[in-house]
């Protein structure tokens, strides 16, 4: 109800403050059984870290996990697994001054006007650091996947005016490029001209936005349910509801404004590689209809917005005063927030996938009648 | 949990298929106390009616809802508001022969595999006509509003190729065009030009898409919750969750990608007319920061792909036989769906803002302590 | 959220007044492929049809029922079912009367102080006629408890100071005795006493309350979850959430407080019959152990309160004017609410029932590693 | 879903092992703004804490309470509050032998059944550990009351055989009385004789059950939700749901099942003490009527079971060889739940009436019609 809990059956409910004592998850609804250990969540975390780069943000923060239940000789049992990372290098000195005067795209604004009260030293809860807890549940999420055969990979396909080739990149061209840079774009020339980009932008004490595409590899036909809770409304909500992002899509997206049926549609066929199943040679759809899966690859994109912290002045307002002011931000700040959003999207769209794999479990047919 | 019911407080499930004896939609969790009658009901819904013009399907629907409970000598009581729409004009035979080759860009396919039973009649409960339930509940979500003087409006700006001249279009034009043409666009040469596209690609028995803008106006700041519910978030979820959906925007949407910080922040400053309330000159954000609402208009687009129905042939697979075959779709469709979204939309954002407003009403601060 | 849906995964939304146009109830999360017709759903609406009997109320209603949604070709299609009943014999005349001095022991009083306005026909929202649909939706519980072997029985065991001669009765006296007398009693002889008690209180102006039985066999071990949802914990809310109940009892139930550990546990052996299976000679716990079911017989007993309408004069308080005043009630009322109680009790624990069987399915073990 | 989390505003996660790391809760929605320190969340620990007296477990847990988040400068924000209790004083030996083996009366058997994985150490998810996170969210929730003048009181009416002379007791003894000794009980005679009871019978390794009663004062009329979620059905709920309950009463409970309506009924009369507001003598109801408050106190009791941890032999199953075979327990254990079960079951209840005050809250009557 109060925004902190996503999921329905496998459900995850993240807490903590950027310069509190720690953030934290609790994951409810993890099918006993799984082998899990706090390295596979390490890894993910890993991967989220601030300061991989000379691109990101220099704050240091070692983001060591602990599993502190629901886990047993190696195993999840089923009850809830609670996972904690202590905030270790806070520097909130930077923030006294902006108390009072909230800074322009971010929350500071809006959760003075809802709350009456924020804690507003690194951002406190709209703070990218509470994505920890969506990376460590994705990291169990992405296991309870593995078991079903289906993988998720994010990749930067656009930043600043650079864009990938979108054509020549394969889930394989993902999985082998997606780290070697630290833009992780698979097109690994535009990758080297986004990373200057960067560069130039963060002299300018600007900012830049970008594009990230998702792909989860290996859903069979018919994961999702109807009206509502679309699978591809599912992960529009989860993809949205992280920080900085502004716009959702699926397969062709908006290109389908200027498409006809007669190009938009994918037709079905009998699978070329001689099994019995039923595809479709192009992906327009995204690998979702009607909300449910078709068994082709679930394709998303999402838009990052620039990172609003900029060294730039801006115009605010005081708040206590309701006087005009000005304020130039120092804090520590990635000048891209694309790269580092990759895993958290891999997070939240594994976990959309694990819930509604969930979902369809519960609900299986009494029958098959056609 | 099996996607048919949306909201926390003001909660709204719908049921029904295209073909079945009705479709219908149960709203439980609104105010008591609220003046209501079937005449505002029924003005959304004849909004939404299938034949209202000759670029819209000729299924003929009167589509008269019969409110069943929660009112009491004109006001809601708190109960639970049941609404029915009969359906009448039903025409199940063309369906007949599709029963068993899935329609391409339809749900039919994944429903088959995820349910192995399916009501293929008129799309069963994948039809558009499920939306009659949403119409229903948005009007009853309007009223919420309207106490809290929050309007919602939608209208196309692409169709097809054509795009409406979006830099002129204001809120009070919308309100003023958007019923003076059949494709409900603000401007009124686009949208002649619209009509004239799809009369051309209907005669192809092709179809096209388009794109539909919502914009909210009189929200207060700090509506919404923060990490996974946001409001953007929920308002994606509720867009991409309406049939044909395919892309969800907030704001600038995906142009922030080439956007610099310095670009994209919009930038407080104390209310040029008078007020001592924070404002910004301009929205990039599309009225909503950190997942909660600023104030300033909240701004979704959506891109709606063209209507999978069309009249060409197309391959497919028979499932029994599980043999490629062909066919061609001769129902009743609109040859463009987002003339015809625009009120299921607008229902959808009303829904969306009545539940967090509502959400905010039940967490009131206890203090301000600024 | 505002409490008219019971059910996690099986959800249960029930909407309407006893004097409005019809109350109905929508079923979300049914599983596909389950036959299903009206006649089996009316078959448990006539057990619960007010008029069966001289010692019921007098109101006569044909409670027809009428499947809108949610079954194709004879079979659930795992969509929402939708079930309604017409309120015909309708007479809210004499409650015009009560409209503003509330009645003692019914809900008048605290609707008019949560809502503010209240339906006061017939008890609007708060009428006896709201559990038809709980009974429809039990109807189809049943169903899919069938399909795993459950079966769910409840039957008088106490009315006015009459009690059933407990030890002597098993479930197959139930089955044979419960519909034969109108109190619903298997012990034949006390029924005939119990009958006897309530045409001589109702002839005082008077009512009576009773003890009613529940029992579920067929449940294998392990159905259920721990901490807050625990199989006995939704059975308690299940059964109190009914009308008239004051007290909810599990295995041994208020019996416990004077037992010693030794007595109280049962113990744990080698099924006698020869199957290799755990199970207990005494079954004090109920069936439900730490929550979850032990594959006992899951026993409950509910305390069912006299019932608040008689026409003997009652003190109550006008709320136009605050004085104080008195009524008698002559509406048409049962005098004992046990016997009619019993197909509720019954709908509400197969509810519980086939929600947590499907939570099991959900999540069921990856191993077992025993 | 998963059985972990409670309520609906105010939500209430609870997570963690009795053997494991830590035990801990996290709880959404609580209103921000509200003034709250370790200390009081600490107070309300400290009376659940084991090794209190000579009469309970002698394991010795200092049981200190950490709060991570959701707390600035000394006031709630309004996002999740996470606090957190290491285990620190475990002894996991005594249940290595008892891993296969499930104990009579315990959770052991049907979680292998449910999970195929259980940790078996001190009960592990099934500990009466694990309520520590409900005392502590009780804490809170009992400060959420206060701003409304609501109050809440737990005492031991019965132990074993022995009774307090109940119509003595008053809200004003309970609170003067209840931490006077070690057993809770209001009517000290009482108490003395439920001391020696327990001696005597720990002496004997065997344990007794009781009868615990939870009386909230101040809430005024209207607070609760119709139809499901009765207040009484969410108050069964919650105490059926805390270990070793077998029972719950509202009001006069079982008792009603002998009365008459005109005995059972509460009349209303204006309030004898000068406010123009609607009272009644009697409190038969136990202060909730139609499933919302009254206005007068609610009152509840639980039927408590004597602790299963016995150390007389009893008769059970190798889970691995399938054999019949007897245990004893060794392990720390109280001889008698209720005095424990006092914090426990008040914070229960100080939980349901936080999140009914705040769905009441949420959806304010838009005007009284009266």
């Amino acid at each position: 109800m109060s925004g902190n809990t996503f999921g329905t059956i496998f459900r995850v409910t993240t807490w903590g403050e950027s310069h509190g004592a720690a953030v934290g998850v609790v994951i409810d609804g993890c099918p006993p059984g799984l082998p899990l250990g706090e390295a596979e969540v390490q890894k993910e975390l890993d991967r989220r870290r601030p300061g991989q780069s000379d691109i990101s943000t220099p704050r240091k923060e070692e983001d060591r996990v602990a599993i502190l239940s629901g886990i047993f000789e190696g195993r999840t049992t089923g009850t809830p697994i609670s996972m904690i990372v202590r905030n270790r290098d806070v520097d909130s000195l930077p923030y006294e001054k902006l108390r009072h005067t909230p800074r322009p795209g971010h929350a500071d604004y809006p959760y003075d006007a809802k709350y009456g009260i924020r804690d507003h030293r690194g951002g406190g809860r709209a703070s990218a650091r509470e994505t920890i807890g969506r990376v460590a549940a994705g990291a169990i999420a992405r296991k309870v996947l593995a078991e079903h055969g289906i993988d998720v990979l994010a990749h930067v396909i656009a930043l600043g005016g650079v864009r990938a080739r979108e054509s020549e990149i394969t889930p394989a061209l993902i999985k082998e490029n997606i780290e070697k840079t630290p833009v992780r774009c698979a097109d690994l020339n535009a990758a080297e001209q986004m990373i200057e980009l960067i560069r130039s932008v963060r002299e300018q004490g600007d900012s830049l936005g970008g594009i990230v595409e998702i792909v989860a590899t290996g859903a069979t036909a018919g994961i999702g349910e109807p009206v509502f809770d679309k699978l591809d409304a599912d992960l529009a909500k989860a993809l949205m509801g992280i920080g900085a992002v502004k716009g959702v899509e699926i397969g062709v997206g908006f290109r389908c404004a200027g498409m006809k049926g007669s190009e938009m549609n994918d037709a079905f066929e009998i699978s070329p590689n001689g099994e019995e199943v039923v595809v479709s040679e192009t992906n327009n759809a995204g690998g979702i209809l009607g909300g449910l899966s078709t068994g082709a690859p679930i394709v998303c994109r999402i838009a990052v917005k620039p990172t609003p912290s900029i060294s730039l002045p801006q115009k605010t307002v005081d708040l206590r005063t309701m006087q005009e002011t000005e304020i130039t931000i120092k804090g520590r700040h990635d000048p891209a927030i694309p790269p580092r959003i990759v895993p958290v999207a891999e997070a939240m769209v594994a976990i959309v996938l694990a819930d509604h794999l969930l979902r369809n479990t519960a609900l299986k047919p009494h029958t098959k009648t056609l």
